[in-house]
């Protein structure tokens, strides 16, 4: 693959999107430019910007506007900066910048999540950099592309979402309920007015997408995997998971088996000593298994103004340091995607826990055990927990089983007489 | 600084040092030559290694030679590995490699840790990579010269030495002695039979100052910096590590400090909640701070022949994928090295934990308390323990204070006649 050198003495970049973000890049490239000028060998500087609001004062000795053709057309502009949410909006932006020869860096998970391929193709030997989109201030996109690069990935499981660590953290570590700690998110900002794009598991899976490209070079669109969120995770289910040694946590998961690959965002219970485990509070961490390194893990801010621009910033340097070296997906020529496919949701593995609402009747437990028999799936352990109005909670772990069989389990069991509302289900890692 | 190609079709390696690691970057090139080649554009081929005992069967289908000049001299070969071991000797090869045009790859930290600079020069722009060389497995030198690069680096902590880790680790979980667990090190390969270089700190040490360099531009050797081991540590000060809620780990430390930067190893207690604190067993882990990025932390094992080897691997697809791009130090003008110095280590300043073994009389305390008093150093807390002989061990913990006010605190302590040996120290991060 041929590189494009940036061959300027200095690098003149253009922020489409002057937010939180946009602003901190523009501030890190002033306040850190001893460092930066150091590493890339040259001096890099933000030349303009383009904000929808060109009244507001933003404190940056920048030129702003309100038009992209400001910057597309700026033939003084080498690199591009794709700040602004959105999906078909930026696509078209970054198509023009990359087909003027512009290199491109963007912090966009969801423009990526649908067409990381395209940009790709038409990327080519143009630079398309996207650190901050994945995790932000973790460097896990070079990690994977670069670092990793001699392994066959077996594995990928993030903790991807502040937003729904947090929850889940303060609900273990302080008891707080699921409705109490999503009003705290909010209030602290850490959640947004409408939260289903977080605690729905939506965010995640984008990144998720993104992680599986590099990794597997498989292509799937959000609709086509499985996610699921943290919203039936209840207090019930913290309890039961702190007394048999687990963690809650909502985990995006890539895994290989065979020759397909399973994509999937949801609640997971996972034993505490995992290092995965371990990560708390509104922090990311991702773990990696490769074939022979083995687990690697990477942890840190996965959001804030200052850490996704730090990632955007070092792709900066990287482009004014070589143009371009490694391929916008990590390969040169067609991968384990030609030979892997996506693995069906309803053939997915796991073991899983249930909390099963009953009404306390005798021969319960019989016609249960006999409905679990009926699907194939073994049970490991049960505990059984007195609930309001005269009712019970089953609190059930299986051994491995079919998701299918699972899900054809679960509609079964919500229609017995006895047992009130859909039983709730978390899957075990 | 201009960029080497290797315009080749076919990337020819050469493996200097046939041992554990050198079989697994030619088992891993061969098994994995799948996703190697789609990553890096080109097929990665061993043509020949360098072995001192021709006669020992190896199972590898390439050229083995004892002779050194047969991969130098041979215009095929595109890039070295050195996995010689040792300083001087490989130090001459990796030269007549460079000044060849051979890109070069290393494992070798000792070698780094006394001519990174001089081999910086040397190298230019040919490719010298040696991701292997710090923390294993992990690719930290990736992270922190190219993903981190838009930061100002305000700390690093490692924990760099599997063998040490696993020790402390042991003691603390098992309440294994010193002398037992050191013993089981070595039954399981992890420890030499003369186990100095791990546990006197000096391995860490010279991973420590490849990325100081990195981070900071700074030039030190071995002798310029502080180094202990973990070999002052007994069951005793574990028990209060437990008690107090910290864990105990050999920690290589590099900080920023105004214009200077401390570099440091030594055993510290660590509050149980850090990140670092969690890294458990023979595993390694490096937290890294930095202005704007805030911390991340990077997790995986340290050593073992096939993890080794992912990172020498992944340095070799880097070097097919581009030539070169980076730079070998990660900067490409003078970094902060230039107004950076190296602070003394009497300079440094920490919170201390002491034990100090009394004969049980009275006015001990009082005593002791003027002898703080004297030197500055005030006391956070303090534990009485009984021990053998009518004796008692004080444990004591002391707010910040100076290296040089702890160390003559303890030699002046040492004379006291009621004190017996000299007392220990650890740190306390």
């Amino acid at each position: 693959m041929a590189v494009r050198r940036v061959k300027n003495k200095m690098i003149k970049i253009g922020i489409i999107g002057v937010g939180t973000v946009g602003t901190s890049v523009a501030n890190i490239l002033k306040e850190n430019a001893d460092v930066i000028s150091a590493r890339a060998g040259v001096d890099i500087v933000v030349k303009s910007g383009v904000v929808r609001n060109l009244s507001k004062e933003r404190g940056l000795d920048i030129i702003l506007t309100d038009n992209v053709d400001d910057i597309l057309n700026d033939d003084e502009i080498d690199v591009v900066v794709e700040l602004m949410g959105g999906v078909e909006e930026p696509y078209e932006v970054v198509k023009r910048a990359l087909k003027s020869g512009k290199a491109v860096v963007t912090a966009n998970k969801a423009l990526l999540a649908y067409h990381r391929y395209e940009l790709q193709e038409i990327a080519q030997d143009i630079a398309f950099e996207f650190e901050a989109s994945v995790a932000g201030g973790i460097p896990i996109i070079t990690a994977l592309r670069d670092g990793l690069s001699a392994n066959h990935i077996e594995s990928i499981m993030g903790i991807m979402n502040g937003t729904c660590n947090y929850m889940m953290t303060e609900m273990t570590n302080n008891g707080v309920s699921y409705d109490a700690i999503l009003q705290e998110a909010q209030d602290l900002g850490y959640a947004e007015a409408d939260p289903t794009f977080d605690v729905g598991g939506y965010d995640a899976a984008h990144k998720l997408l993104i992680l599986a490209s590099i990794a597997y070079g498989i292509d799937a669109k959000p609709e086509d995997i499985l996610i699921e969120g943290i919203d039936n995770v209840n207090s019930e289910d913290i309890a039961f998971a702190k007394e048999f040694g687990y963690a809650i946590k909502l985990l995006a998961i890539a895994k290989k088996d065979k020759n397909e690959v399973e994509l999937r965002v949801h609640a997971a219970l996972i034993k505490k000593d995992e290092m995965i485990a371990k990560i708390d509070g509104v922090m990311n961490g991702v773990s990696v298994v490769g074939d022979k390194v083995g687990e690697t893990l990477y942890y840190g801010p996965g959001a804030g103004g200052d850490a996704t621009a730090s990632a955007v910033v070092a792709n900066i340097i990287d482009i004014a340091r070589s143009g371009k070296s490694t391929p916008m997906l990590g390969f040169n020529r067609p991968m384990e995607g030609d030979t892997l496919t996506l693995k069906s949701s309803d053939a997915i593995e796991s073991k899983y826990y249930l909390r099963i609402n009953v009404s306390d009747k005798a021969g319960v437990l019989a016609q249960l055990s006999k409905i679990f028999e009926e699907y194939n799936i073994s049970i490991e352990t049960m505990l059984q927990r007195s609930s309001e109005n005269e009712s019970a909670n089953l609190l059930i772990s299986t051994h491995l089983a079919v998701e299918k069989n699972v899900k054809n389990l679960i509609n079964d069991i919500e229609e017995l007489t006895f047992v009130n509302g859909r039983p709730a289900m978390i899957r075990i890692i």
